[in-house]
């Protein structure tokens, strides 16, 4: 059978080259057109050397136009803004579009509140929030997916079994995150600069982040619940992986161990989330370069405190991995199809 | 004037180390004996060639009779137990001693409860414990100091002026600290083996760790309440440095414009503690290598939550800084005499 | 077709788990029997969390005689020694064997003055070099491969176009290695500590080194020379990789461009080895989690002296993933099959 | 007796940074001027954040006539060209100049070779090249140095007791140098850019370096012999330290400790440069922060070729220590004031 052709929009950044990683071993597609507005006429491999010998592909600039009209899968991983609009142009075709930017994740007024004007506010209506692991079914049928950003993905697979239960206390979530450097993209700036970020942990934004409100939105959609959070990300001196650690208020006393069992319960068909027994928590390290979402946790004692650790690569299952895995879902293929290697330890 | 012998027990770990670095450049004192177990005999310049043309002394194994009778100053950083007897050993000479172990932090319930049976409890109340932000005035006059633990340093003076203040709610203090490696000390294990640590980040000992009772016994003694704490370690893939966000519900509404001008004003004496202004939150490598608490905060909108954001260098401010600002104050010599060195960035 | 059954000894350290990685996603063969001496009895995944949920199978204890009768293939990732006795006690076996250790990379009289005396040397002529790109053909035809060490891997790769042209001058070769920590292995050792390693770098055992006598009888066998070369190791504050700069005088002149089509020339066929453009030199992180060597290289003005930079993945063409394309020639199936996921960046 | 007033230009960048802690510490001067053209207008502090509660300066932008009259000592932390222009408007003052930039290094024709025009030729030879261990009496009598770069700065303390004996082949100088990523400057760029550099190594530039002519200029006027030397730059994940590996053939026959004991002597009476014992080779950690140069070697056995290991921090004996060493010899005072600190370890 005959290969999907897929396109790959903002080909030059990380998102964009883990994409690429996992396309080029997945057995249904064929990757036929990449884009990079700063790098448009370069060879690919000249933005990627760790690429060269796979794809003899050059860089188109960004244009709907330019886009191949046999392409029926498109990944968008461009900035805010820049999406919307590529993606408003493409739709008319008879394609599936996963945009990995933020601009289809968020509510009409919620987006604009963080963001300003919207591009196309038309199609947020259209647009279906791609976390399987809470909407697998509506993921199946979109035309249009918008995948979660990386803080919210470790955060609500984090929470998801404790809300579906009512078992969380309101108001009493506060999400602290420790990220790797990738989560900021590849344009030089002073705060990625490599001195500035290594031999030291910061925190930034604390309850000023982008992604507070998405978590927020998918958390009170899924809960039926108004679901506020605190969270602050800290910026780690590491390449990739994201840990969240959770704190929430049970609303009844629990045992750790019976809350890891409706863990293990929850998630029991979920192929790429996996529970840590009871004692172990999870390192970023164990997940690097998979699709996997390790979770652990335990009961404080005295005060009913549940302390989850989620831990996740950010720029997988935080990014380019749950694309694929959409995609995947989408065109009905296996789920894991082009996901399936273990992580890359150490 | 003639300067004060110094004995440094336990000469080969980091701690130990960094007590030197200090001790090296302090016009008062001058180190003339050096203990370390697994090498006694050998030059210390062999265990830290970057002492080399420093010190010319032989380390000695540890034994009270050794330590020469002219020492008037004793630093103790050793394993907790071994500290307490060598201590006591020493304890009818005319001297003074800052122990860096925990065998002196905690009163006698609360150690045997978290460590066992105490070799010399007897000696446990002549202690004072070592946080010259909160007791600067029982250090002046103590024979024996217990120096605080890294986490509990960074902890209590992220929340002393809140807690003076009786600002923060009954049970609602939550501590994730985020630390570098040498807080686990120098004996190789599997946790500290540099391809386990690199590019990963994880949680250990939620709810376990030591120095829970050592935060809750000195914040329940400054605040005259019972206080308890959440508290979750993280293991950053750095050489030093701590980093606490703090969270806590305030018991009335305050700004962070307000919060930031308490902070400021109960610290307005101390040289060594710095409150970053509004929006800006501090990173570990801004006191690397130095003997300071940086600390940033925000008030959550919503449900009037503070974060607090407390920076230390685990070795210094966490450790052999802090020491040595404690023998300073027992000596009546400047705070700062040895230690007033800026950081070293980057 | 069913999958052949295959065996790794010695599964708990860096290579064992790296050649589960691949051999996970390798579609021939199916891990049957894993061994690891310190963790008889316990789970892989206990060892190996991030193969959690891959691989159900308890670790044994070494002992040829539990290795399964059904066991095709077996590959050996053990200390030198403890191989060679275990590859003798199989070796009547109708089995295939890729040994990762030291034990048969050397001819007898080379072995005892490097490692002192050979536990079974017997066997010793039977072992066949695995550096494909240079004897792929007797490789083909092996019961037992040797698989190269990583500096050798990286050095003798870096080497064999311009030896196999004569075109080095005699006892001109001088190259000085970089390599990441796994190359220590997973044994916690005070040289391989978070703290000692991390924000440094040193140089290690110079001219001394165990892979000095494996690179000089390999280039000696190949080139029909008596090869001597001068090797200095270096260990850098990252987990994976090893650069070789490769300094040698050339016999005649040449020019950067010439030397570089002689290279792409001698690796035409060869799919795991890519040449970088004129002025640009490979890095480490361009090949990492995958089987290539990238060599780039310049002739500098002057002197005649070309310098060669090779770069490998220590633990995969420098270790497992050379293994598995040493089995895949010796089964005769495809030789990338398993391998062709592309380098994880960044 | 009152300080000397200091001016410090171009104080945003890492080594205008490290200028500032030694001169902070430095018991004859007092910093009273400092400029960044970037930030002109905001507080040191601010671009600063380690070095609040130290120097309440305000940055001023680069502009001869607003440095203040009474300033005796002046460094020049420039880009090049820059610094040259500067330092030739200021010229006619009563004051000390050390150029920490490249403009004055090299010989007029050399300079030109390398950088283009020189903005202010006339001054060249006015200017005294500022590596004490070779020429310390000409700067005590100068009133413009020409700070060493880093790479020529471990290069020469290397090379330089052999090349005062002779014993060094014409021709065969061979030197491989690793740099941490401060070498590069604080400006953002992909190459420096976080997760490019971390968990990587490259070489760049080979023959191509501007330190090349640097170095060869130095060794050659210091040996009276025509030098060249092949040079090739790598990029290690780390913030501070250069090692050089220096290879030579020997014109005769020596031990490895014939050779240590040269080197003793030979730097006998420097403060700043330590010999590592026989079979010891140093590490950048054991200088991090110091104005110290390490230095271990071998002879390899065979081809009587040296392997030279020489260590510096590039911030500090690489620059900005090195340039405090060079006032304090210009200034008649002790030459370690400010510099007496040990090493930052780990």
């Amino acid at each position: 059978m005959e290969r999907k052709k897929v396109a790959v929009l903002g080909a030059s950044g990380y998102t964009g080259s883990e994409l690429l990683r996992f396309l080029l071993v997945h057995m249904e597609v064929e990757v036929t057109h990449v884009t990079a507005e700063k790098h448009a006429g370069k060879k690919l491999s000249n933005v990627f050397p760790h690429l060269s010998e796979y794809l003899n592909l050059e860089l188109n600039s960004l244009d709907a136009d330019s886009v191949p009209i046999d392409v029926e899968i498109v990944f968008a991983a461009l900035p805010h803004g820049k999406s919307a609009k590529i993606v408003s142009a493409l739709y008319g075709r008879d394609i599936k579009i996963i945009d990995l930017g933020a601009d289809f994740r968020l509510s009409r007024g919620r987006y604009e509140k963080w963001y300003g004007e919207h591009p196309c506010p038309e199609l947020i209506d259209e647009a279906v929030y791609g976390l399987p692991e809470i909407n697998r079914g509506e993921i199946k049928n979109a035309k249009l997916v918008a995948n979660p950003g990386c803080y919210p993905e470790s955060s609500i697979l984090g929470l998801a079994p404790l809300l579906n239960e009512g078992l969380i206390e309101n108001d009493s979530i506060i999400i602290d995150s420790k990220s790797g450097v990738t989560g900021a993209g590849r344009s030089p700036s002073l705060d990625s600069h490599f001195c500035e970020v290594n031999e030291g942990v910061k925190a930034y934004k604390i309850g000023e982040h982008r992604h507070i409100p998405e978590i927020e939105e998918v958390l009170s959609d899924y809960s039926g619940q108004d679901i506020k959070v605190v969270f602050s990300p800290h910026l780690i001196p590491m390449n990739r992986g994201i840990l969240s650690t959770i704190y929430v208020r049970l609303t009844k006393d629990c045992t750790t161990s019976e809350l890891l069992n409706l863990y293990k319960e929850h998630y029991a068909r979920e192929i790429f989330v996996r529970i840590s027994p009871e004692g172990v928590y999870p390192s970023t390290a164990h997940v690097r370069g998979s699709n996997f979402c390790n979770i652990g946790l335990r009961v404080n004692d005295g005060n009913n405190t549940a302390v989850i650790v989620s831990v996740i690569d950010n720029l997988v299952k935080g990014a380019s991995g749950q694309a694929i895995q959409n995609m995947n879902i989408m065109m009905g293929w296996d789920e894991s199809e082009g996901l399936s290697g273990p992580p890359v330890f150490p």
